[in-house]
């Protein structure tokens, strides 16, 4: 346990002391077992800790892989404009390859690359110190972005009021905040009271190794619950909303997200209980048509047998179906909640509008 | 593994050898990742056998517990009637104690008090086959129940369908077919090809354990799921009907069953997928008007955070909600599927005609 860590509200999961020039996470693969700050100070270090899930969700590792950049300029010894670009291009490359497909990865390096493009002239202290603030400006948009969805969702909800919410997208996946859960924290800092219920998220248990965490530790209400429960938690009339993050939007509203957002929203229809999609509008896709268009990665079988356990759960021969997100309809959806604030159906329409 | 128990498409999850007078249990505590057959020989076997779990489902209780006391009634040695039911009472008292909430098991040591009595006068060979008798006869009707709810289970099914499945009610739980699992073993058999999905069943995943242990040793084609994948396997086409077992099925039609089986008939209602209920008329409680007068068991919230674990799940100050059952409404299933036929809505007036 660090001490630092521990005296705020917030989960800190990405920390940059510039006295010290040093970069810290929260290394949430201890989590929530131990909460335990690790400092990233080599390009191995900082690939590894991106790989092994040390720092996880893509607005967060996107925070991450600005400040590595500017941690690995500093390191660069050259004077020559053109070998220094060549050489951070490189460092780049290697911190993209950790995660290829997280999108806000390589969106985070490019503006790094671009900041070190127009600033390659200046003298090396000025250099450094726009590929910092850049990090630093890239940290604050996030923290913003967060802040204002997370306002927009609280604006829907009453003291006293109880909220499912499925999976993690609190602030370890993005930054102070986050989307789905960031209503509930800022909740907690006015004191109003919520009741939460944390999908527990299987198999990868987002909902119990995260989510409960984040909450339980900056004093909300938290229960968690098998996703199995959520239809009896509904139905004992304890639920008033659903709070879920997205990992995207199609421009119909139809919307992709963790294994088990679409059942809890047919649920939430069947007991009337409205259901919200939370995320940023980075996360809207108005060049995908529908959800039909979006695709669903399938993760290892094995996962559901044998993750987690101390002994494989079900016979090694039986087949097994892991899908990581579903797709909600639309017509489930009662509101999608972005920084720019919230849109009702008809989605084809509001959504467009957040763009022009 | 045991040769005899692999050799057959069946679970024999209770098996009594006459010539050699001994009484075989599959342990069902190791299962999936070992199966070994036990043999109960002394009332301190039975009774850990039944306390451990070593012996589970209400019906195979009762089975085993009729077996056992056939056993412990050899090994009285007195050859006086009314000293021999006073210690055979005392037998059952003590395995009725092993587990006081199962019904079955006091239903089933009673029936053996009751042939004891009716043949207490008779010699010492006489009464002892008329205990053997009982227990064969509490067996082969559980065996004969099981078959005749398959039967009309089986007959809504066609060849090819996809069908989902929560929880356990198969032949471990009961005899050779049990119950809402029954219909895809006889498909077995009879060469038809079935796809079941079985929910895992979170917290205790008997569906992972147990359902997809039985129906993948019977070379059904079966695909494990986690429960918050029910709604995307519905989505994507794939079933057909959905088949549940029941705890209670109350005079109105509402059924409790394990957690999630409300969930499982309201994601089926959504996508226009039949949901039926499969379990003995015993099972429907006509004193009980509706699923608001039955009593839901809570579990302890712990086995959510830390059981089948290496390591704890969740932060061990997060409070967890954990019930056992939940109740489906009436007018979410299709079909009550008993020994005696298919029960469709008014529930209230099918139900009550099973009992007339």
């Amino acid at each position: 346990m660090v001490t630092d860590v521990k005296a705020v509200t917030h989960v800190r999961n990405i920390r940059y002391d510039k006295a010290a020039e040093a970069l810290y996470i929260i290394d949430q693969s201890l989590l929530p077992n131990e909460e335990r700050e690790i400092r990233l100070q080599t390009l191995a270090e900082m690939v590894e800790a991106i790989q092994t899930l040390r720092v996880r969700g893509a607005p967060a590792i996107g925070i991450c892989a600005a400040y590595c950049l500017y941690l690995l300029a500093r390191s660069i010894e050259t004077d020559d404009p053109a070998a220094f670009l060549t050489q951070l291009q490189e460092y780049s490359a290697r911190l993209e390859a950790s995660r290829p497909t997280a999108v806000n990865l390589a969106w985070a390096l490019r503006e790094m690359e671009k900041t070190a493009a127009t600033y390659a002239g200046n003298c090396r202290s000025a250099l450094l110190d726009a590929l910092y603030q850049k990090a630093i400006s890239i940290h604050d948009d996030d923290i913003a972005k967060c802040l204002a969805i997370s306002e927009y969702g609280l604006s829907l909800l009453k003291d006293g009021d109880g909220v499912l919410t499925h999976c993690n997208a609190g602030p370890l996946a993005t930054s102070r905040y986050g989307t789905a859960q960031g209503p509930f924290l800022l909740a907690a800092e006015r004191g109003m009271r919520l009741r939460v219920f944390a999908d527990e998220t299987r198999p990868l248990l987002q909902g119990a190794r995260l989510t409960s965490y984040e909450l339980h530790r900056a004093g909300v209400d938290v229960t968690l619950i098998c996703d199995n429960m959520a239809s009896m938690v509904m139905k004992n009339g304890w639920i008033q909303a659903c709070f879920v993050g997205c990992d995207r939007i199609a421009a119909n509203g139809d919307t992709a997200n963790k294994i088990g957002t679409s059942g809890v929203a047919i649920l939430a229809k069947h007991y009337g209980i409205p259901f919200y999609v939370l995320g940023p509008t980075s996360t809207i896709d108005m060049s995908c048509p529908d959800g039909a268009h979006i695709p669903i990665e399938l993760r290892d079988p094995e996962e559901i047998k044998t993750l987690w356990y101390e002994k494989p759960m079900a016979l090694s021969g039986v087949k097994c179906y892991n899908p990581s997100f579903d797709v909600t309809d639309h017509d489930l959806i009662a509101g999608i909640i972005t920084e720019k604030g919230i849109c009702r159906a008809p989605y084809q329409k509001t959504l467009a509008s957040l763009f022009q």
